[in-house]
């Protein structure tokens, strides 16, 4: 049977080896010929369609519109705000010439030293500064906001060390850009995109996810405030799966942005920015794949049912055909995207597990006993659980599994993520446990100092100060000061 | 009324201005702080997105699969392929560092000399390279071909000249990469695809276009054939709008793809790649504007039918709006996209114009005397046309209205184009006429000489031999060299 199953690493034996192979093997991506960047397969790429079909619609329908602004950005913009240079100058792609001429010896070609940029340029790590200078010119009046815009795109951190999906120096994400007249206005905007980043994980992907506000050590480099959700992946890790930034009059200011308010007066405009990035699809595989492989949400598959003919001989298959014939257009008709793997190349055993490694969430198979009884065997990915059932109603009976497998995928995950949620107020308890995984409850002095402590100790970090957490004040278990509230610790992606 | 209609040049007065005006004024690109790439607004970028929207399940019913590789190219890759480099290394942006530092004097930041890259990298002017650098992993056997994806991306060539959504040196596109087994599978392939870019740009974009295959100066770098479509713009130039490519064995050779075929021998891969850009926004435009600004075909249209309402006070502005808002939604429900234009800041005869510089395909109007008799004013943005009708059936009527309109635009601009196609057998002739603009279809004997000889003498180039045209053997009108068949001779963007 499947050489892929064997060839598997399991969780319990080295989880990051698992989430490396799970990744190739299911055709989601693999390491690219450039340093860090990957090349995205059909497979990685039709969830990650999914993911921005569904997202798009939700940012829609908040009021945002799509545009493209430029891949490049010149130098000295990056410079202009002062803590965005600080964050994300030391790891740029910088461009500096625009031409290649052939060596002398023919051996190939070298950069041609006479076309040098007067200005390099920065491939966007994001786009705050480009896009600041462009809405300068688009806003004018109380009139012209909110304006409110997102780009599909792809980015560029030159990180040292990667992994598919969840640190590559090239990704794919959306940012969302906003302008409004007030700080009320743009604060609610960051948080309104926050929930849409929550419910879309929740909803869609099936990932519980705690929403906060990160400490100003993590805020991205600029913004005033960062808002986060944070989910917890099988080794109890954090992965930052969405940010959320009010950046203040910051941007505004550093590209002198103004409108005039209705009683004709010049302000600066207030901003917003927020995220997410194929690093979802990273979420997806951790928090819901096990050791036979990728576990998909239905609302996020490729393909949410295969259906496989089991038979002998080109009669038997014929026979069987047409029998499932009805029922895979019936399936299609009820908006379910289906597979017919009739292929003959490949035995039944071969396929039932390369499906499960790519994490088809409900497997149909027809054999000859099922043809005379009028029956299919239907699996389904997440419990692995098999039932023989009558065709008759078996649309009904598969939209019915789709919708219990993402309820199911939702519950199990949230069950998994609440029971490693500690409240701890130990510190020496806090350094053992930690290094077993979950997220740590714990109260904090508010100090910057504390929390470098706490990361050079023990490597975790304060994810964020939850929201919807009831809060008493307390003592810091580091410091032994006092502590206004309770934050989220743990180690993470 | 609106200043936005008389700041518009007339065509007739400088076409290349009216073209530059129109894309900034009916909002859908501008130029950006960076040289030769330009900021798709939200209202060019919706345009963008519902041609990709289309195409893409044109693609995808062919078999092709989405994927994404990297954006960065090492530069040896590109020398690989002799022709290749010799098209793409004189026009790319090269990368060169990856890191930047503070200036000692603090007043900005520089590159880092010490963060030299190994290798430069080039930012993809075109994927083949890296495609099939990464193909060469994904075939082995007959069984994985065809391979046929598709990735939506930008891509950058470093143009000294250009002009928003014609060259620009970053632009969006998509590149379809086929591998196929043999050179007939692949040259289908080729054609397959210039077909369904005709079909698109013929019953979408409502522009006609001619079909052809490329003489060899005109190639794209590394094809053994490249396939067209010339559309003709309304100064009677060319567009190359689409483009795809035989590649033969030349980039399996260059990456060493082979496959081992069912004699399970080794054999090198055939290819094609086909590609369309934002430059069919430029096509969309030159097609069917006026100097009232943009004609957009319904299909394509962000806002199908924009409804004004025309009142004096807000009661019978709430009266109208209550009529009109069960239309809206039976609209709507019809799957047509509306916009409700009330705003009370804005004079009607302001709106009119501003729909009309959009080119907003059906307008609805209703004003006092409308909401007693029950009518409305529909206005067909195609002709200006206008007519009042009554709110009875009045989705019926739209629906056709659209189907007209879309009908008509593309029997009006064949029409036009077909009217500007000459058959010419005189040189003295043709560099008189092509002044004018217009398709030529001449004799041409095959050589590059007659060919380079034609474009210094009349900017004019070969644009195709042309499908679907019966050829008789001839004397080319430039050598007097006997001639095969006639080719189509224009000067072109």
């Amino acid at each position: 049977m499947a050489k892929e199953l064997k060839e598997l690493t399991k969780r319990a034996d080295n989880y990051s080896q698992w989430y490396n192979d799970l990744v190739v093997k299911a055709d989601l991506a693999e390491q690219s010929a450039v340093r860090g960047c990957m090349v995205i397969k059909p497979y990685g790429y039709a969830i990650w369609e999914k993911m921005q079909h569904q997202l798009d619609l939700m940012f829609k329908e908040t009021g945002a519109q799509n545009a493209y602004f430029p891949l490049l950005i010149p130098k000295s913009f990056l410079s202009r705000e002062a803590e965005h240079v600080e964050g994300f100058a030391k790891e740029c792609a910088v461009v500096t010439h625009y031409r290649l001429r052939a060596k002398e010896d023919k051996s190939g070609v070298e950069v041609d030293p006479a076309a040098r940029l007067e200005e390099e340029l920065i491939i966007r790590p994001t786009s705050e500064t480009i896009i600041w200078n462009t809405y300068k010119n688009w806003i004018h009046s109380w009139r012209d906001l909110p304006l409110m815009c997102n780009q599909w795109c792809n980015v560029m951190r030159w990180e040292m060390r990667t992994r598919p999906f969840l640190r590559t120096s090239e990704f794919l994400w959306q940012e969302g850009h906003t302008a409004h007249a007030t700080r009320e206005e743009a604060e609610a905007e960051a948080q309104k995109m926050l929930h849409v980043y929550a419910d879309f994980a929740e909803q869609w992907m099936a990932v519980p996810v705690v929403q906060g506000v990160k400490s100003e050590t993590e805020r991205f480099a600029g913004a005033l405030d960062t808002y986060t959700i944070e989910a917890m992946m099988q080794d109890g890790k954090a992965l930052q799966s969405g940010t959320s930034h009010f950046l203040g009059q910051n941007f505004a200011k550093a590209f002198d942005v103004t409108y005039l308010n209705k009683e004709n007066k010049p302000e600066y405009v207030w901003a917003t920015s927020w995220g997410v990035s194929t690093r979802l699809i990273g979420a997806l595989i951790m928090t819901h794949s096990d050791d036979n492989g990728l576990v998909l949400p239905p609302k996020l598959a490729p393909i949410q049912v295969v259906i496989i003919p089991i038979t002998k001989g080109a009669e038997q298959l014929q026979a069987i055909t047409e029998k499932l014939s009805p029922i895979i257009t019936a399936l299609r008709n009820a908006g379910i995207s289906v597979k017919y793997d009739d292929a003959d190349n490949k035995r039944p055993g071969f396929k039932f597990a390369d499906y499960e490694l790519k994490g088809v969430p409900v497997r149909l198979v027809m054999g000859g006993r099922d043809l005379e009884n009028n029956t299919l065997e239907i699996m389904r990915r997440d419990t692995l659980e098999k039932e023989t059932v009558p065709v008759d109603g078996i649309v009904e009976r598969v939209e019915n599994l789709l919708k219990e497998i993402q309820d199911n995928m939702f519950k199990k995950a949230k069950a998994y993520r609440d029971a490693h949620i500690y409240e701890c107020d130990n510190y020496d308890e806090f350094k053992e446990k930690v290094k077993e995984g979950g997220f740590f409850l714990c109260h904090w002095d508010g100090t910057a100092e504390t929390e470098a402590k706490i990361k050079e100790e023990t490597q975790a970090t304060i994810r964020c100060v939850p929201f919807g957490v009831e809060q008493t004040p307390g003592t810091d278990m580091v410091s032994g000061k006092p502590a206004k509230c309770r934050v989220i610790i743990a180690r993470s992606y």
